[in-house]
């Protein structure tokens, strides 16, 4: 599907006056599927066709469920799809009633799209390099040469956009899930508000942080697809004129891999040219909660307890990089697990109430170069760079935010380089309105093109 | 105050019309107030009289605040009271910041009510018997001769009602605070359900299960102060003709004190003899939920983590039976006390479910009678009578609904015997309104008469 330069507004115009069939969009996905690139646990074109003819048939009796009829999408082997086995990531498929799915696919499917597959994720998605011991792990495919960590959890995500098999891709984003994903392979992932969808008919990492998000290869498209499953309006913003944009440098920027300063900056101006407000904002209270989460968190314990009652069986056989996590986890007393959580809360009003400051904070979502797999595989550094790519996302899960990122350049590696984007809680419409902007201007200065 | 007869509606009525001053109310309950009964942390007539004096002027200048102008109340020395030294049941003052009044308090006083004074409390509200060994407990005002628990831990409320220093009392609840004290000295107590009314400015017990109650003489008192605090209205019911009365006999109806059952069999004639369709209703889960709370529930680590935090120099003071209950919690790991939270949970929504084919659920408020304080001091009885009084009120509070206890007689002790009435989360004006029928069935019938 590369090189079309098509977003899903006009693929769905295509679609609904009947110029293209979602028969032959699925045909161009099932071509541009690349078993090299490892992306799907479970891909399904059968299943896939059958979709894109019930699409077509209803098309063809005028019909249109929604606005995704007849787009393909992949989903992460994390929610339920109905008919489709589910391992989260894990060695041997759970048991049938974790297929049920729930309302976010539920309400996904109601609008006739075409789902081609599972995407592969870290079991039980707990970890944000894309690991995973059982199972291939996706090639990032901004790097053909050698095999560079393809993000996590949602580890086939991102690569199912650039491979160009699925135009809308389902992750869930606990502390980064669908952010990180999205920005080392060069796409576009917002990470909704906890509580504003549901996690229902999805496996858990941690009821107090879990939420499902989208990727797409555009903010464009992320607006369309939010529109599509949300029902919230995004407003049109015609200029970024004015626009607040808080730069949050303490703590964010610390410790960039080589060139990813540089995009910021470059990005920075660019805003700056087209009339936004950008000035530094310092966002307080990001020491202490890095430190809790460098002391293991949340959300270990949260998953042992589902796993312990759920799947115990599952206990067994976990990849050792997960079971480290939740060995570590099993000990925390609940009066600190309470502690840490409070911890949270009161940041996370403080940072509610300090954000009325600006109408955007932006960050690097990533602060290092997506790692290479053979440093992912050293369980010497597995730790550390698990915490370093997982610490500006985490931040805004912890404090109850929603954010989106978007790809701005690429750093010295040549990898992409995301900008995190940041607003407060239920601020999705708002966010993606501002993010809109913010990419037409990138586009305009010529930062970053996906094709 | 005792021997008027009269009810908060009338009283309001009279203040309003100039027929009588808050002023001249104010003196009945001054003259109420018996030192010996020992009901309030804090008496305090000369901030009361100038809440009375700015009530009448108030009225004098036609001004009607709120439906509470003028009435007298009691508050649990839990709530912050400004310019009230607040001590939560702990030998000394917190804070002064423990001060700020909280919604609930605002809301009240906005009103224009006359605040009596603090009443006693388990410190840190963590008991069911009202039992402090930092400070007098308050008598138990249903039995002259010897000193009875006045229920806990809102131990002076229920007595100030009694006392006829106050006409209105407030606690809070987290496992029966309100309904305990309620019950054993024959007043009526509403345990709103858990998030409806702020427990914003309450000393916290526990953050999952806590909430703000009222005590009142009757339940149509409750219905009006409820009105006047909440703003819901409570609908009216003209007659208990079809009314679904389930009866939780398993579990609920459990090893009762002499002369429990035979109150509450009576009680439930005289509903069926107005008309109600009175039936066995089985309430399932409820060993599990025990077992859980016999192994400590969740309690303790909030309570711990909130003290070591906010309060760390009160946990070196702790009354010893306080102390003992947090140091068992304080180990409790995570992952457990999410398992014990996930029951409560999924047992809540069983029975949220199962509710709906009844329009309110009975059972014993208190299945044991009060005990002696003599029993209640006895170290190696306390932790078995605690569990015992709590046993009933505790399951509501943990599935997350609300209910009201009245009382419906005396048991074999003479003691008074609360009825609960049970409804699902949020139900608390049709609740009112069925206990309303239900307290003029069993008025007719010579049941109980509060004077």
């Amino acid at each position: 599907m590369r090189g079309t330069g098509t977003g899903l507004k006009a693929l769905a115009a295509e679609l609904a006056a009947g110029r293209m069939s979602a028969s032959e969009l699925l045909a161009r996905s099932i071509a541009a599927h690349d078993p090299a690139l490892n992306v799907y646990k479970l891909w399904a074109p059968d299943f896939a066709r059958r979709q894109a003819e019930a699409a077509d048939a209803a098309f063809a009796a005028g019909i249109v469920a929604g606005p995704l009829q007849g787009i393909p999408v992949s989903i992460k082997d994390l929610y339920g799809v109905a008919g489709l086995p589910i391992f989260a990531g894990s060695p041997r498929a759970l048991p049938e009633a974790w297929q049920r799915e729930g309302p976010v696919v539920a309400g996904l499917r109601r609008q006739l799209p075409v789902v081609v597959g599972k995407t592969h994720t870290v079991e039980f998605a707990f970890g944000g390099l894309g690991a995973n011991s059982h199972w291939p792990v996706p090639w990032n495919p901004r790097d053909r040469k050698v095999h560079r960590a393809p993000g996590g959890s949602s580890s086939g995500a991102g690569v199912s956009l650039v491979e160009g098999t699925a135009l809308l891709a389902f992750g869930t984003d606990t502390a980064g899930s669908v952010r990180i994903p999205a920005s080392v392979t060069g796409t576009v992932a917002l990470k909704t508000t906890w509580g504003r969808w549901s996690t229902d008919g999805i496996v858990p990492l941690s009821p107090s942080l879990d939420t499902a998000g989208i990727l797409t290869r555009s903010v464009v498209d992320a607006a369309f697809a939010f529109q599509a499953l949300d029902g919230a309006a995004v407003p049109a913003l015609d200029s970024l004129l004015g626009c607040r944009v808080g730069v949050a440098r303490s703590f964010f920027f610390d410790d960039l891999s080589p060139g990813i300063g540089e995009a910021m900056e470059a990005a920075l101006r660019v805003l700056d040219q087209a009339g936004a407000r950008v000035s530094d904002f310092a966002m307080l209270g990001m020491a202490e909660l890095h430190a809790i989460y460098a002391h293991g968190g949340i959300v270990a314990p949260e998953l042992y307890r589902f796993l312990k009652r759920e799947l115990p069986e599952w206990l067994e056989t976990l990849d050792p990089r997960v079971k480290r996590r939740i060995d570590a986890g099993k000990t925390l007393e609940a009066w600190e697990y309470l502690e840490r959580k409070t911890a949270y809360a009161v940041q996370g009003k403080a940072t509610v109430e300090a954000l009325r400051s600006v109408d955007v904070l932006v960050t690097p979502t990533v602060p290092i170069t997506a790692p290479l797999m053979t440093e992912v595989n050293d369980d010497s550094r597995y730790s550390a760079l698990n915490m370093q790519i997982l610490r500006n996302t985490s931040m805004v899960s912890f404090l109850g935010l929603c954010a989106l990122t978007l790809p701005i350049g690429t750093d010295a590696a040549g990898m992409p380089v995301g900008l995190q984007l940041i607003a407060p809680p239920f601020g999705e419409p708002r966010l993606l309105a501002i993010a809109e902007a913010f990419e037409r201007a990138f586009a305009k200065a010529g930062l970053w093109s996906q094709e």
